[in-house]
């Protein structure tokens, strides 16, 4: 057999949906357990996880908040990298040592060890840095997607998004800025706000304002010298998503793909009809299942030519043990955590 | 000379926003008045007007709550229709005795006659009812594009409205009904909604049922035997079009074209990630400014097709004297009316 491997298990469905409670119960929900390897079919690949990091979609999965909940007990994580060990006799694809993730949403990384279908997993170039190629998978791909799939832009024109400081809103900087995009960045006022600031400037972003300098008048000035945003990209709802639409040039598209104030998105009449503005949302998860397992790879390798030629770094990471989960999870749920909790095998 | 006309004339800038305000400062705001005709220039039409009707929009307008405010002081009315009496030597399009309506909203139609540019007339066939006449530039029109350009609906699909009663609701009843498309209409509860159930059933209506009832989870059954629909038309905002998104299938487009509540459009994040919600807006004057006079014609002449066949008539009606405008503006601001005011010259 291939040993055990460590996993850290979803056990409960009634995980609330509010952060302090989930703070609360997180030792109920959530175990270290050891799992018996299963034997590798001849379709699947045994992969030892090097990395997988705490995303807010997977709180959202083990809180139930999310338009995909796997069948509990389950192994938390959506997104990270493994490297293959051994691969069963029909295996085609993959060899020992090529670095994989997972080719959706639910596969449970944050585990030592485990045999997943080789259908399961994508390749990625083992030739790229272990904190990029374990946040892959899921922010720059939904970056990208949301940058390309809802407005025709050509290099010059302006996006604005809020939660700029996110995995997602880091990427988007970046790969922005790597296509000639110009990006107004949105973050909450916190201590120490001239540091965020300049690190987001450093990745490319041209402006970066807070939630409140927004709402005033003078926020107008921005577009004295940046074209008005076609594109807006909200990951908050509520006021914030509201101010993202009026700045929005006309005919142009907000798309949310997330709720981190947990409000809805609001929008005024007269800009829906009269300033033809578009609401649409995004959903990797959606993305994938409309298109096919090698439109991702192809999404996957243009991303990773964007890491080859310096243009889209992780996000700054905190490395924590897997048994350290714990520290890891409340971490990650803090407010203001300017960096990405990777758990590491 | 040409004698001269009556208009209905808007004086003021400063009439308030809320119904409560206008009904008081009518007078104030409005007045009749008689003006000169202007000479007919050789690219003139000098214009009979038979009627016109009080639209919620004309006033919005009057309110300064619209996208387009005319230069004030201005002549009221967005739609009618008028009879050619003379034309100018360069005119091609149009002789006496022709029909014809505004191209574009601000023309001002509360008035005896006018003299108009030839540009600023669409003609219209003069052999369907006068109502149907002074009443088809604005709502079916709005009615007609909504259905057919965001979604691709085919026989037998399914489009929930609210407002259903408006004059834009009785349109869309009627023109789906003439595309094969089944109705889910929603109003408000009122005194004798049983009459109104019936009335709109009698234009086509599959399904007609309160803001309440669709709230409540029997509402399901709505779908057991009408599919659910991929197309919702707005004219309400607030609760009542959190509602209509919560009814629409999966990847459907929510259109949003007035907002009676005068609240904003409240959309669930969820329902925009995990249900690929898109909310648009429509608005007929935006529509015609990206479209031909050509085009416009078509659609007119689209619709006066089904008028012909039988399939759209003019929403109730009440004529009123255009000197009595004062009594029909207050009938038209009155809560639940069940009939549309137009003036008559």
């Amino acid at each position: 057999g291939w040993g055990c491997g460590s996993v850290v298990e979803h056990l409960l469905e009634d995980a609330q949906s509010s952060l302090a409670d989930i703070n609360v119960s997180l030792g109920i929900v959530l175990r270290l357990k050891n799992l018996e390897l299963a034997a590798v079919g001849g379709s699947d690949v045994h992969v030892r996880m090097l990395a997988a990091p705490i995303n807010p979609s997977d709180i959202n999965m083990i809180q139930g908040n999310y338009g995909l909940l796997p069948k509990l007990p389950a192994v938390g994580g959506n997104e990270g990298v493994g490297q293959v060990e051994a691969v069963g006799c029909r295996v085609t694809r993959l060899k020992p040592g090529d670095w994989v993730i997972p080719a959706n949403a639910g596969l449970g990384t944050w585990q030592t060890e485990a045999v997943f279908s080789e259908k399961a997993l994508i390749q990625v170039p083992n030739d790229i840095p272990l904190q990029s190629a374990a946040t892959l998978g899921v922010n720059p791909c939904t970056a990208y997607r949301m940058l390309v799939d809802f407005e025709k832009l050509k290099a010059g024109d302006s996006v604005i998004q809020n939660a700029s400081n996110s995995g997602v809103g880091q990427a988007v900087i970046q790969i922005a800025a790597a296509l000639g995009l110009r990006t107004i960045n949105v973050v909450r006022d916190r201590p120490d706000i001239q540091k965020l600031m300049d690190r987001l400037k450093d990745l490319g972003a041209e402006h970066v304002i807070t939630e409140e300098e927004l709402r005033k008048p003078e926020a107008k000035n921005l577009f004295k010298n940046t074209p008005q945003p076609r594109l807006a990209l909200n990951c908050v709802g509520g006021k914030s998503s509201t101010e993202l639409l009026r700045h929005l040039a006309p005919g142009g598209t907000m798309v949310t793909y997330g709720g981190m104030a947990k409000q809805p998105v609001t929008a005024p009449v007269s800009l829906l009809i009269f300033k033809d503005l578009k609401l649409r949302g995004f959903w990797l998860s959606q993305w994938k299942k409309d298109h096919s397992p090698d439109e991702f790879q192809g999404l996957i390798l243009t991303l990773c030519d964007l890491i080859h030629r310096g243009q889209l770094t992780a996000p700054a990471c905190s490395e924590v043990p897997l048994q350290d989960y714990h520290r890891a999870l409340e971490a990650s749920m803090e407010p203001f955590v300017s960096s990405k909790q990777i758990l590491t095998m």
